[in-house]
């Protein structure tokens, strides 16, 4: 199965660099694109899966319905990082992730610019190239913090802007990438302690927050309560040791609207 | 000369990834670390760059003394980014600039990960991997703005927190990468448009300063005035488009302490 996914993925990454300025447009809301590629990527996932996995349901972030099948979902972010990858900054994902009876069975997400391949099997651990991965035991006080900003929308924007002093006073740096799913599977390998972002969709996370979990790390709603993968949510994961003082953080910042 | 220093710059890289994890030491300041790679790419820089221009004076960020030379100075940062190499986050520059008469003369910086080498000399225009760059015309509304958030300290830690905000809701997006020569030679190649720090040294943005400036960027000093390389200052760069309101919204934000 691991097998069979990547090669997959690996195939559909192909898809995604044979475009080198991709028509765009504008989705709802600001700072908020698709491309062709999107689109493209998206197809080439669905019809190999579809073969290869003939009964699955699908739902991705390039189409207009979005709902859980019965039994098992491939739940698919064709480019996670559009704005990046628009803007040839290099730090974008392919993700797909598969989700039966409301939570993640297995998941895979690629990244082209620097070859990795994770993967992670419901009690079966994270991999990354074929490595397993683990999450840090880095303090607060030195943790690195990543965040989406959610633009396209001016009071979670505004949260956003509270929450970053808070956090950046008290951890040991922030970043901010452009990527939920490269955010999630750097927590997984080690190379950050947290990430959040006050509205992501499930294909946001999907693939990625099984990974994360697999590697030894913890996600939630930023607000309390657990993930789900039927509609958006202010998602969150971090590690262990830093995940109750970022959600600490994190709601205050929100009460403070 | 640029065959020469990309050649001196691409050997010191090995070095650079030669440590897999390098031991570390904090210095002054919260979040502020030096590691022995850095320390063993400095003396290599400095004993090549020596043996093929024996007169230059030299200033490096690992050094105890700071100082401009009076003729050729050259002012080197080993590993730009140096919590990003610690953390394997694959996101770090090799930075070698050279100044004369109180400005740079010509700049060299090299990404190992993504295998990009930037060099420019005064008046002979930027190159990546030896192709002509340019900045974007992007506008304000639709730029991305990455900004460094000097842990080191709290007064600008604060200051830059109050900046977040007013920039996030007026631009497309923000960036946080954690290597101020990455993000300005991603201004200089066109894929963001603008950068800022409340704190940075010369070695931090010497060579990147003027692969920016030859690539059509601006830059200067966030409370206004000119770039100096003998000192840290507030430093600021960004395309001709977005520079005068990335500064009046910097001021802001400074003025709001």
């Amino acid at each position: 199965m691991q097998k069979q996914i990547e090669s997959i993925i690996r195939e559909a990454a192909k898809v995604m660099l044979s475009y080198d300025h991709p028509a765009i447009t504008s989705k709802e809301g600001h700072a908020n694109f698709v491309t062709e590629a999107d689109k493209a990527v998206q197809d080439y996932l669905f019809n190999r899966l579809q073969q290869a996995f003939p009964k699955a349901a699908f739902m991705g972030e390039e189409e207009e319905e979005h709902r859980l099948g019965e039994g098992l979902t491939f739940i698919i972010d064709p480019i996670d990082g559009t704005t990046n990858y628009i803007r040839h900054r290099r730090n974008s994902m392919i993700s797909v992730g598969a989700v039966e009876n409301g939570s993640p069975v297995f998941g895979g997400l690629y990244n082209p610019y620097l070859d990795e391949f994770f993967f992670a099997e419901k009690g079966k651990g994270a991999l990354c190239n074929g490595e397993a991965i683990h999450v840090s035991d880095e303090p607060f006080e030195t943790a690195l913090i990543q965040f989406g900003t959610a633009p396209y929308n001016v009071e979670l924007a505004e949260a956003t802007g509270r929450a970053l002093p808070l956090i950046l006073c008290n951890c040991g740096d922030i970043r901010r990438g452009g990527s939920s799913c490269v955010d999630q599977t750097e927590i997984a390998a080690g190379r950050a302690e947290g990430m959040f972002e006050f509205k992501l969709s499930p294909w946001d996370y999907c693939a990625a927050s099984l990974v994360l979990t697999e590697a030894g790390g913890v996600n939630g709603n930023i607000l309390g309560g657990p993930v789900v993968f039927d509609q958006p949510m202010p998602y969150m994961a971090a590690t262990p040791r830093v995940f109750d003082k970022l959600q600490a953080l994190l709601q205050q910042a929100w009460e403070g609207k």
